[in-house]
């Protein structure tokens, strides 16, 4: 039988990006619980803060759950370091500015500071992208372990302009080409009007925790124009994370 | 009985900024739940995401936790709307900026920007802080529903330094010039290095949903040159979050 624990989590895994409040009969289709069942998780869920219930009487991921994840290391931690450096980045370029850090295949992104008329990106804090199209994704996976990095190469690579790498073989040349240059390059591969440049970030024993980039507008400027700034604050974060 | 769930609350409870990172026994007593118990809860959390292991073998909240929290309107929701005009006053100004939102008596900060030359101050993202005390908290305060605001007055009122507000009818008078201003200053009442100008963000139905502030250092500029630069951030991000 399914645990309470696992039933629990099934309700805060209901919620999306594309479904950020659901009614109970929602959260009820969405998890395949009795209602009865998604009542009483809801209501307990509600008092401890993990979910709220707005004015229309739909609910909603809840600012205590928030308050929690604030303390995952790799999240907001990682994050409130990287901080300083981001807005440096930031201030120099008014461009858009993104961390990244790795799970499983995909790459989650904990920050992102967007100039007024910086290049639209797609990607949002909290969300996450398939690691062989991005910049960071790039970084990440180039020095991830060799065996997650052959799991990565074996399985479907989606493609999302005519410029994604979606060959094995090329990727293969991409990542080592990553490692012998020590930043990332993704010209126009997630969509055709943007530039990423992308940075390893190492942790306290060396090994690389995050990726941190610059998007621009493609033809605005050249990668090797760009490469230095985020290098610079890259190193500056894994630095910052050493001590 | 105790339900399953407030046993997993319970475990996700047990973690805070002083305590980042536990391990099984720490969680079986900070929670008072036997060890088994602790074993088979962190088991299932770890297996989700919400909790992750680390080299050392302690337990610290995990990144899929930080993702679902994102989704909190009152969180990064609210965040990712107020981020521009947070740089924006960031870059005219290099002092600390900081978005707060009220939860029963205390503001939560949801994100903080800090320059580097900047006052140090003691808040932090996720963090939270009595409401008196602080600016964003006096607007908070200032325009929370009457009956809130007399439960506040009722209460104890922590003491930080010589200058916080602890007396009711002297708090009552402050919310009072808060609403007639537009904006509240904290004047070294949090530490006696720093001076906090505020103003409130209202949300789609007209009502203060959020509180902007900027934090500087004491005896550099006066709260009436701060004022203008913070309420037209906070207009801005009213503006926007009735779009």
């Amino acid at each position: 039988m399914e645990s309470v624990t696992s039933r629990v989590l099934r309700v805060l895994d209901a919620f999306s990006a594309e479904h950020p409040d659901l009614s109970l009969s929602e959260i009820g289709r969405r998890t395949g619980l009795p209602l009865a069942t998604v009542h009483r998780l809801v209501g307990e869920l509600v008092t401890w803060g993990a979910l709220e219930r707005d004015g229309r009487g739909r609910y909603c991921v809840g600012l205590r759950l928030w308050e929690v994840a604030a303390l995952a290391p790799r999240g907001l931690g990682l994050r409130d370091i990287a901080m300083p450096f981001l807005e440096d980045l930031y201030e120099a370029t008014h461009e858009n500015v993104q961390l990244a850090v790795l799970d499983g295949t995909d790459v989650v992104y904990l920050e992102r500071i967007s100039g007024r008329n910086a290049v639209p990106v797609l990607t949002r804090v909290g969300g996450r992208w398939p690691a062989h199209a991005t910049g960071v994704g790039l970084v990440l996976l180039a020095y991830a372990p060799v065996e997650a990095q052959e799991r990565y190469l074996a399985g479907p690579l989606a493609v999302f302009t005519g410029k994604t790498i979606a060959d094995p073989a090329r990727l293969r040349r991409a990542l080592a080409e990553v490692r012998h240059r020590g930043f990332a390059v993704s010209d126009g591969q997630v969509t055709l009007d943007a530039l990423s440049v992308a940075a390893p970030i190492r942790g306290s024993g060396n090994d690389v925790v995050a990726a941190l980039s610059i998007v621009v507008r493609r033809g605005t400027t050249e990668p090797a124009t760009l490469a230095p700034a985020v290098r610079t604050a890259a190193l500056g974060i894994s630095r910052a994370l050493r001590r």
